[in-house]
């Protein structure tokens, strides 16, 4: 029952697969391999355009290079009070960028609105004494398994394009929240407005694969360098590109993040009808965050679940009480459906 | 043919092998994985001693993270004017160090010397306007294919701890100097005074493993965030961890570094014979650096060679003539007696 | 009329008269000038103690380095939500720490307290993906023109040593503060525990003066170069030491601090006589911050008066209502009682 | 006899009358008071053409503030081996842009050539493990006392056009070199095609006076924020503003520099006369760079004499013999002819 992270389980066999076959002669290394060429083709043939593509090894290191490119070291980035970039990645993208400034905004169900952004860009009143305003960053899905549709994403776009800042997306779960809208890569990315992508892919079933997608192609200036110079450029770049290749190849991908959405909802479901606890948001990817009581929390942990009560800014539609722990069970490519009632039943037999 | 680089080849199948194995259940991620700690464990066995280490992802992070461990941002560093740290790394210990100055020595053979550091630092004499003198960075084996000894390590260092500075080895290459010397490890390292090491395992097999290898604990604080701040923590640790434990078993690592080693020999001697290239610096480790006739370098790549023109400040034991190329000729730990005798054919067939 | 900042006004004409005086002959540059040496011996004096100082040429500046000596580059820095360092430095110190983590604590009327401290401190729960919390710093006066007293200094200073964490005090006003609290310098500084402060002269009657004062020496390690490095080493430097010599001498400093407080008062108790504005602060250094109508603080305006609608967080002990305006008036070491009159006669004699 | 530098001599009276001057009632602070607008209008006249120019405190802080402007962190820029930016400046410019890599070029005269610009650029052959050319910055005067000619800097910005790279002009003593020269500011810039100029004044009669002059006006997008961010915004701007207005009003800054220019040939011929030292450079602008023995070296120590012994590549145009002292003589806008004479008489009195 480990509903920790969906980076505690192992790669998917064909991705294994792909890179245990990859491992023949010589290919060119630092990414002038042919699996990184086919790769690249399958995610530009994907997104239905033009991207420049830059495989990358960390999910830290995708979002941090992309603020880097659409931040001067004085810019302001607005994001989430939650937001990975803010709170998980020790400072990363401060490192990258030169120094930008991160300005978190404490909204409801880890999702940014447009009238949020607003209402924080109107604060910049302080002219160079305040950092130049250039980045909106989301996270979809977010770090509290909602999902931002098209409209929301194109309407955030809307806000920061018109105040002249470029919007980036964090999708280290961007394959879940994909199927939960059911719509094309470029209806949730390109087309909606988004600048940048990290496109991530290690959390869905690859070993350590993230690429920064960039349809902003201006962004890409430099970028290669930018890559080499965060150390982020792998010599035997071939292992990246197979992984890459048999993520995309035949919908790999979209499976996997079918499977674990699907086991979320099934968690969720399951949750509710067990009565114990409280769902202040809708599963909308592969997490689920249920406002429960302690001893609860205390009793799952002692019967062998693993899941962590989660910190930060809180749901923002309900109240955590005295007593009461927010918690978050995330679901993976390998998570199944014993595993998922076990927990459920878990929580069906607490007797507190 | 493929002399081009030691990272144009694959992986080693028993190190692949330990990376599929390492493919089942859940594990602690970010390195809290039971593959990483016995990795870990092996490596302090190896030295001898209580080390301090931390797997990252590529060697130029290696570097850098070691060289920001030990040199503040005002601070400078000491190191060839062909290091890679100087030249091959895009400025990442820039970045990684938050501005420290790099300061190349044009030294023979690719080797720093206790004199000419000495005497560099003797024209520190501009107060603070200088970078304070903070680091000595040597490669082992060097960019030039040449090895230091221990007491050649112990001298270094005892020029730089003189002056409160410390010592960092890239150990890109570091298997390929250790069985040249035929020493210990420690012997290399921090029983003459290095005080860290960037171990590096994907040029002799592995698939994407550095460790900073901290011998002065000191270092080590804060280490962690570092590691995390410059994204290079990989999320399923266990894919580092397992490659750790495959490289150092049985000797694995030391087995490819004798056999890349004795290929660069066969080549040398091969090439010594053939009379028609000038050999200007010893082959002690597994590069050759021949010095021969613009045609006949271009006869090579035509017959299907892949090596390199090596660019920089040259061997500094000879001199490069109007129409001849200073080349570079790598060889692997998946290099055959076959290619090389190949390649020296191949010499000896050209009739220019 | 103007009461929009301490910097609109310009330098005590003893001050004036010292940066002439001392435009005569040659001096060594870079601070090796007799006048600094004076200066810096007397503010050491000031501070009963042995410490390390070094002049800088901005309030910002002086802020940067400070925070940079304490706090590595994956370090996490607490303040005020309101912080000078969070909300008007454009990110400097992220810039001079090479990209740490500000964090901003929202508590009322502009002072972090211990248990607001360790709070947050309590929420460092993801071990290397959040910052290393380093530094506490905070701002004596205040940004809302309140006064840490010496126990307050030494409660947080015993909260942040308790945790490894140095404390630093952002003395732009440390002038008002000191008078305010009528204690010793040491007594608001390292007797209670402070390890670096900000000394501000700027806006106290000084032309460019901030000293970067040192308790802790261990700081002062390389403190020279980290202050050339970030360009903040004047080459005539005897006018930053004349500065500092004519502003310590004779208590001018306190002088000049003292009037500015008293006129503070006098317009807060005008104020409040008044009777159309709610005070909700203490005035306790050389700023007020009324609540008052919108409609009077466009009256003010028009009645030639420079004020600030102040941006924030807000006082966090009174509501700012919907058609109000939270306003700030700072008095300088030049405001006169006719003009603290002529600003009182102006709101009494609103009509709205 | 103090010929150390020309910062260790005080200010001009001109340029302090309009600083006491401006200590009169409230003015708008970061830069928004009447004295820096007329300074920077008399600035733009000067140059005839529309320029972006900032005040900023050093001329450290000049030079990095441009190179930041104009060079990516992730960029190269080409330097002389002797540049101020490369050797003096602890490295500033590294941590202004976060992390670029100058690369000095050891040239003769302590002037680049279009050649050997070409030459260094024909060795960027390592792709994006090579920094980015992104920037030419030379020093006009030179750290060696030579002047560019307009034409000289023209054929150097055409090289640098030509391969996407900017031109930065470090101009601590432009005024030496344009009177030198004896064209207009125009014809020594932008019509030469150089894209950002750091003019000095600090060297040349004013207190701390150093504003960053873009012709490009490309860079100056953010560059107030840049300047912030930097900590290099006065806030009682109106005291540089005065110094501008002051140095600029009646061609003051011309002739301090047409001054010590001719005290630079007399002392020059004088050392000459006297026979006994080679001047290895011709003395172009204010300062005189003799080679003479180290007896005589001492000896002029010896009799009150202020000069340094020349650190650095030396001139490139005659050899430092074993025993001799490669010495800089620096006149300032303060020397008189009867200290001239005095030094001269030393040489010549040197029974050696």
């Amino acid at each position: 029952m480990n509903f920790a992270s969906d980076n505690v389980v192992g790669v998917h066999p064909d991705v294994m697969a792909a890179i245990a076959a990859a491992n023949v002669g010589a290919q060119g290394s630092y990414g002038a391999d042919e699996y990184t060429a086919r790769g690249l083709d399958a995610l530009a043939e994907l997104f239905e355009t033009d991207i420049a593509a830059f495989p990358v090894l960390t999910g830290t290191a995708a979002n941090s290079l992309c603020l880097a490119a659409m931040t001067p070291s004085f810019g302001g980035v607005l994001c989430h009070a939650d937001a990975h970039v803010m709170v998980d990645e020790c400072g990363a993208p401060e490192l990258f960028t030169g120094g930008a400034k991160l300005i978190g905004l404490d909204q409801p169900a880890g999702k940014l609105t447009p009238d949020g952004i607003s209402d924080r860009l109107a604060q910049f009143v302080r002219g160079e004494h305040d950092p130049l305003p250039s980045t909106v960053t989301i996270t979809n899905a977010t770090e509290l398994g909602t999902v931002y549709t098209p409209d929301e994403v194109g309407a955030i776009a809307e806000v920061a394009h018109g105040r002249g800042m470029r919007l980036h997306v964090d999708g280290a779960r961007f394959a879940n929240a994909l199927v939960s809208q059911g719509c094309a890569p470029a209806d949730l990315t390109w087309r909606a407005g988004v600048d940048a992508l990290s496109f991530g892919g290690t959390k869905n079933g690859a070993m350590a694969l993230e690429v920064v997608v960039l349809f902003d192609r201006a962004l890409a200036e430099g970028f290669a360098h930018r890559r080499m110079k965060t150390a982020q450029l792998l010599s035997k770049g071939r292992f990246l590109g197979a992984q890459l290749e048999a993520y995309l190849a035949d919908g790999l991908w979209l499976d996997t993040a079918r499977h674990a959405n699907a086991m979320a909802r099934r968690l969720a479901e399951g949750l509710d009808a067990a009565g114990r606890v409280r769902l202040p948001l809708p599963t909308q990817a592969n997490e689920v965050f249920p406002i429960m009581p302690a001893g609860l929390f205390a009793h799952l942990e002692a019967s062998g679940a693993h899941l962590y009560e989660w910190p930060g800014v809180g749901p923002g539609t309900d109240v955590i009480a005295e007593g009461e722990v927010f918690a978050r069970l995330v679901c993976a490519w390998t998570t199944t459906s014993e595993q998922v009632d076990e927990l459920v039943a878990a929580v069906a037999g607490w007797d507190g």
